[in-house]
């Protein structure tokens, strides 16, 4: 039976069209301004490090899920349109990501909060709904990924402490 | 076609086997230490007013929507076991409680807490699994919404706003 | 003796550099996008009552007294040096400003990164430090207060709920 | 110059009477009926791991800094009242232990909240306030440090992944 892990993560996230590069590509953008000499390979490193937490392992699937569900027709009204729709005033989606925001501190939510209203890369692919798909909780996930995987990077560069 | 609205988040509640009554009673318990004279009917007032709130509405159906899910076996395997087993390490309901909580401010952070440790009145009741039902997230949702209700009344006593 | 009140709030704010105005025209622009015909009379609207918020106020005069004790330099160290350089890594003005954002929902949050990443109009005055002055606190609660007018507008507009 | 560290943080903490055996003590009994076998030497140990964050530091010195200078009266008021008094509609001391909460995830909340609300132990004796002293901020961040063990510890026991 399929159990809770890293690989099932990863798995999940290229099911639905997002891989670990896609995500460190985010990073990347977002902390080369701060960081000297950034490698693609240390944002890969961090992001990894942000999927083996079991917290962020568990918004992971829990939004997949209901985005695939809504894609599928199967929830209940309103909440089916709700989610189908990405309805502007649902916030369930950002409460889920603030769940894998906070795993490394506060600071992350400003990184959260400005890829998810900037929609860079994969977001904005996220976010066309050209293919049909429902991606209203993973476009929110990805950028929580993005921002805690850039937090973890800021807290290990500055070396005061081992973030994990 | 069904609209979010009170009418439906009570009916839901109700379908579910929770009452405003029931959530009335936690509050009365809660709250009655603090203030003087306090009336159920105070206490059903500042329910209904939380109850009124989308945020606190769509937390509420998309929580009883995966234990719904779960109940009937629906959700892709982990998560599916996770939910209807309401593994200890998933903190996803929590999250979505804590949209509810945070909707009256932060005080009321530790009523959310303590009834959720001590499982009062219908909390035990949805605990039990006594039914063969899940109630992963409602027995959250039930806490969230009493304690954001007390945070509310907190609020009115005091006078020095008008909270909502 | 002084009370908390909205008329505290505001000289507070006014008396480290920032008017309702500055913080109405923010929310303006934020929402200016999305809603047809937005006023800035009915912006101010909702910024006075997101400031009307008791947890508001607190959240404001506690960041406000941070702020100005650095400035004064009477925090013990290593604090004081934290606070008066706003260091990187320092989070706890992202977690107070959070108190202030969930008070019209997680919708908010969006708002409250963007604007502290991109720091418009009275953000990025509050970030310049030209004038020996300590905002760490600040520009986040100032960020904080326009993304929560922005959700309370949202919500507002919506009409499916009274929201205060 | 003191910088931040985790020797710094014990140092405040005992200086405020609260010693790392009497927050192992409130994990040990909150995590008693959960773990077979459970030692206060694995408390301790993760208690010491919480207190190696440096969000956990930061949010530590800034509540022990705000109770001091509440018990010197050098805040302005009406923050000086508020504080000094632990005014129960103040809600920034439970924001600022909910940024330590946070970093172990959110199952995190429930303990935080009873330990709020029961005042078992040290929490206790920091809330009788016979001594003059001001522990606003200090009873809800050594909660917070308890509830956050206690997250780490049933995720480390569970062994599913490497929390730290």
């Amino acid at each position: 039976m399929k159990t809770l892990s890293i690989e099932l993560a990863i798995e999940r996230l290229e099911s639905r069209g997002v891989t670990v590069d896609d995500i460190t590509d985010l990073v990347f953008d977002l902390q080369t301004p701060y960081v000297e000499n950034l490698t693609k390979a240390t944002c890969k490193y961090n992001v990894v490090r942000v999927l083996s937490k079991r917290e962020v392992q568990n918004a992971l699937l829990t939004g997949i899920e209901l985005d695939q569900l809504a894609e599928e027709g199967k929830l209940q009204q309103p909440l089916q349109d709700i989610v189908a729709s990405d309805e502007g005033l649902y916030g369930i989606d950002e409460i889920i990501a603030l769940a894998i925001v906070n795993v490394y501190g506060s600071i992350g939510l400003t990184n959260f909060g400005y890829v998810d209203k900037i929609k860079p890369g994969i977001i904005a692919k996220l976010n066309d709904h050209a293919d049909g798909k429902c991606h209203t909780f993973l476009d929110d996930i990805v950028g929580a990924i993005a921002a805690a995987a850039s937090s973890r990077l800021a807290h290990s560069e500055e070396g005061a402490e081992v973030p994990d």
